[in-house]
């Protein structure tokens, strides 16, 4: 039996174990596996450097399959290389329960790098691989193991290859992936692209999937600019292999693909569903199962038994799992490099262990700012860019950036450079006007290990990459999203700028921890809460205009971390009134509150940063912080009331934002929207049957 | 006193007038003003055919400033060219109460046509405008007045003026804007140029100001892909104009640029802040007030008087008024070939005025679908997808499509061909898997006018696209969004599919009605209510999976425009529990509260579609649904539990999702995650203080 025979087979098994999934799952989508089974083929064969035994080798390249919804082709190939998912995974494909989810899901399947699904997502994730990537090579590789400088715009300067001349390479590895049109066309893809060949990348190679083919019909209805032009536009290399069921064209173009300092794209040009009998090369092989008899005829077409289902030819999987131990070679060659590294340089290589096993420096928290009483005070955003800067000090993973806004959001890292291709040792990115872009690459750092990332920008324009927000929710990764500007504090920039509805819509994001600290030491407190959350992301939401630093504020006190505490209870007896507010309104119902104590209610103040925090407190705490019988409650937030009346309960009140906001001085329009002393005052006496006089 | 001379003042008047305006706010961007003021002037003296003392002429040009913090530039020549903008607005730049806010805002200044200031969006409602123009010249221009034929890819061919040629045109008009960093590095604009560019809108004509200069410093930080390359790949035509000061080069580009049959990006070089003594061509002439010394020199150099602020020389402002003469006779010209075309096309005459004018056709609600109970139902998208047909057969000027789901969104007008180049009285739309693009085109056919656009994608995916949601809000525009697959409901496709939080962050946005129909009959009701709303914009959510239809539900009587309404009261007396309940979950609460009732207990069902619809009702009414003696109230609804407090109180409960989804069959996510009728009435016995048995 030729190799070629042998080729052809195990990219039939590819189609047919990602079919017989569909089918039996009667749900899913055959049309990706079966059109991209031999650009699979080829990067898992002959190119992807991994290890199935163990999925976390630092080292590895990554796989990112951005067409989410053509899983089944991503775990055919798990399972058939030997990672640890067993053909019955495949067998209850997209069932509660299983390992084999519709789209690919991070942490719950090895193997998998990063979710995707939602498109445009994956391809940006990857930018964010390359970058941490090219990051941690520039920081660890010694001695003479860094990056080429950029080529000059515009020109394919053939790559040196200098890491692997250096002696002490140990940071190497590329980023494979499989895009789809759907992926082109989002505009996360579109900034990612961007930024990559900005940055170049080199270490991207993307295959596109070129089937033709969108849900609506043909691309043609609505995709037809050129899309290697426009690639070429962004600073990449491009390819086109003619027919994406040709391995060695393939193989050859991503040969090619690696001796470019470019990020490279491959167009692959591809049928969709291709084997199909009367849907190959037609939506409808998209995302629908292809049905008993279809599935039966595409088999007999291909000479391959119709039964059993899930059939694996003994030789294609001793082909896979051969590839599986050529790879664990690899590791093991990399393992004794890291050995030598460590001897010549022990310090770097235990940084660097540290780095990748999550682990937080020791002492990072000592030393961090705290801040005096101060009735000026400062903005919470000013806070946070000192604490940033003490962080990055002891931190040295910490690296991130802002959507071109790094003088507003306070994000620059002052000393050390921008991240840039030819300084990737950079820890400040210049994301550019790219929110999207920046939330996904965000993400892709996360995932990738090693650093801790950051993404800042404007919470009005956390909009824009709310799904990459989502997306490090749903995935568990402790990506930080740094948004400030975060009410009509704002002032004159208008309502297009001024967030009412984005905190309330962020804490809506299930496993996203939202915190809106009140002043400057409440936002160290936050920042620690975000640095130490490593399963999970944070979202810090920040004040442009200054806040008091209260009094009886420290960081060793201010109990952030449990979400909401009792700031200050005013008064000689129990509480009658509960204020409660987050962010820049703590200080409006601190006054209110000293008022009303010296009418001679017993007033509590309660600090409120964070619904996600409070919520996880055992019931005694909560408690003690809302004690049931003190029903007359008063929530303060510059933004809209939804959800505050799970605190304030039927006989409370919220102040509240129910409209967009307006172009003015700040002040003025606290004043017009009722959020002054005097409205916190007439409404909570009225809470309290009392008559305003 | 030489033309040139006064061409030159006019544009410092421009550039002086907006610095003033900035520096008297001390807040606001002059970079923009200062340095785009030549490619503004040229525009507005030179092309834009419009009347300021009518600034809805339908068939005006339309002007669209995409980087809105430019605003004073657009106020400037509003108030210069004769809009109802007095001197003094500008010189309440910023302030309360002024029609002159930070970013321009469409319906508070006349001549603003639509809300700017998030970066992308202008360019991306820009297309939409595009798309009405078309859409309406091949519906009404008569006889020969239809566009050309889309040329052959790739070439530039000569446009042949057919509408100018042909007798009876009435809508022709062009669509200029000034475009800059933040716009082209968003990918919301990536996404329209590349739909715009398909779909061959030639009557776009985009003038870029490339200044190099982004908040974080030089473009060359974080942008240094080939735009024009970029452009040209989407299929537009572009052209470069080396200095951005030169009055002539930019007309002659924009004479270009009307030949050809391409969207048009003309690159204009310009130096931000222009003029500016130290800030001019750095990031900090963007958005900082230049500072008095700095725009004193800045006037002195440019021969200008210090004094008075907000300058504008006589004949100046009489060279501005003297294009408002010629514009008024444009729109004369309009009016008699209107007038022509009424006499010769009484009936078309008629109904384009209809639709200009926003009035829907009479009796536009007669004969929609009436859906019979039956316990298996369907889907409420199913139902949705009749009613759209049915709404389309009646209203002509309804017009919308999918990001690339037609089939699953169920939003195909049947028997209606596509909109493209070739064919733009279509009214169907492949927007292609570009959400947010879509998202803001669809706002600019909203603001055009003449046509009742929609959008539709997966509710999960609505995070793609939710800043031009709020943009749609926050500018009162009546876009209709329509977002299925609205929950766990979703199934196989898993956790990355499934929205959990996403009607809570669509409840959250102000001034938006969000409509969950419970059924078939309450999926026409919503329709109506969405059709209706002239204002503001209406989202529908809507299922995936058939839910049944309920015998006591019809067209006239099911109420959704109150927002939620009693379904049933079962049981003797007056009602001790309250179930609610939105969507698909409504079926589940009706038959727990026939078992309920059949324990002996009065139970009280809510079918509840609409937060937002049933704030507006009157505090009776209010009080009729939800009597305040009932405490025991339990919410039903497959999502975050977030603001159903408000409606449940502090003695009820909510069975909600407060996490992400899993991939399985429907079915059994709902019985997994309690949606079940054991699960409610359990629930239900313990809110009763009742003992499960």
């Amino acid at each position: 039996m030729s190799d070629n025979d042998l080729q052809q087979r195990a990219i039939n098994t590819l189609r047919f174990l990602s079919a017989d999934a569909v089918q039996q799952a009667n749900s899913g989508h055959p049309g990706l596996p079966m059109g991209a089974a031999a650009m699979a083929y080829t990067i898992w064969t002959r190119h992807l450097r991994h290890n199935p035994r163990h999925p976390r080798w630092p080292d590895r390249d990554r796989f990112v399959l951005s067409g989410g919804h053509g899983s089944a082709l991503l775990y055919s190939l798990l399972h058939l290389t030997g990672y640890d998912l067993p053909l019955d995974e495949l067998k209850h494909f997209r069932q509660w329960g299983s390992r084999t989810p519709g789209h690919p899901e991070y942490g719950l399947t090895p193997g998998v790098e990063t979710t995707t699904g939602p498109l445009g997502q994956g391809f940006a994730n990857g930018v964010g691989f390359a970058i941490a990537e090219a990051h941690l090579a520039a920081e660890f590789n010694q001695p003479d193991g860094t990056r080429i400088n950029a080529d000059e715009r515009g020109k394919n300067i053939i790559r040196v290859h200098p890491r692997e001349s250096a002696s002490h390479i140990i940071v190497d590895h590329y980023v494979y992936a499989i895009v789809t049109d759907g992926d082109l066309m989002e505009g996360v893809a579109s900034e990612a692209a961007s930024l990559a060949g900005h940055l170049r990348l080199g270490k991207l190679i993307y295959l596109y999937d070129d089937n033709h083919i969108s849900i609506d019909g043909p691309t043609d209805l609505a995709f037809t600019e050129d899309r290697a032009k426009r690639f070429d536009a962004y600073g990449w290399h491009t390819q086109i292999v003619p027919d994406g069921n040709e391995v060695e064209a393939i193989d050859a173009a991503i040969r090619a693909a690696k001796q470019y300092s470019r990020p490279s794209l491959i167009l692959c040009c591809t049928t969709i569903g291709c084997g199909l009998p009367t849907r190959a090369g037609t939506s409808k092989a998209h995302g629908e199962p292809p049905g008993e008899e279809e599935l039966r005829i595409a088999k007999e077409k291909a000479g391959w038994p119709v039964e059993p289902k899930f059939y694996v030819p003994e030789d294609v999987l001793a082909h896979f799992r051969e590839t599986a131990a050529r790879n664990s070679q690899l590791e093991s060659e990399w393992q004794s490099r890291f050995d030598a590294y460590r001897s010549a340089f022990p310090e770097k290589a235990a940084e660097l262990e540290r780095r990748l096993s999550g682990e937080l420096p020791k002492n990072w928290e000592a030393g961090l700012p705290a801040f005096p009483a101060d009735a000026k005070g400062l903005a919470t955003r000013a806070a946070s860019g000192k604490t940033l800067n003490a962080l990055a000090a002891k931190i040295p993973e910490l690296i991130g950036g802002s959507a071109d806004l790094a003088p507003s959001n306070n994000t620059w890292l002052e000393g050390y450079p921008a991240f840039q291709a030819a300084a990737p040792q950079g820890r400040n990115f210049h994301f550019g006007a790219r929110e999207h872009g920046m939330g996904a690459i965000v993400n892709g750092m996360a995932l990738h290990g090693g650093v801790i990332p950051y993404g800042a920008t404007f919470l009005v324009f956390s909009d824009y990459m709310r799904a990459a927000i989502r997306l490090s929710a749903l995935s568990h990764i402790p990506s930080i999203w740094v948004f400030t500007h975060d009410s009509i504090g704002v002032g004159e920039d208008g309502p297009t700028h001024q967030p009412v509805e984005h905190i309330a819509a962020l804490r809506a994001i299930p496993n996203l921890v939202v915190l809106r600290p009140a002043d400057a030491n409440e936002t160290v407190a936050a920042w620690k809460v975000a640095i130490a959350r490593r399963d999970a992301p944070t979202a810090l939401i920040l004040t442009r205009q200054s806040v008091p630093t209260f009094e009886r504020f420290n960081v060793q006190t201010c109990n952030v971390e449990r979400g909401a505490y009792v700031l200050a209870d005013i008064g000689d007896k129990e509480p009658e009134l509960i204020l409660m507010a987050s962010g820049s309104e703590v200080a409006l119902i601190m006054d209110a509150g000293v008022r009303l104590a010296a009418e001679g209610i017993n007033v509590r103040v309660v600090s409120f940063p964070s619904w996600e925090l409070f919520e996880k407190q055992d019931s005694t705490y909560r408690e003690s912080v809302f004690p049931r019988r003190v029903r007359a409650r008063l929530a303060v937030e510059a933004g809209i009331a939804q959800g505050w009346e799970k605190f304030t309960g039927t006989d409370g009140a919220v102040i509240s934002i129910e409209h967009f906001g307006a172009s003015a001085p700040a002040k003025i329009l606290f004043e017009k929207f009722g959020f002054t002393v005097e409205d916190i005052i007439s409404q909570a006496r009225s809470l309290l049957n009392m008559r305003a006089d």
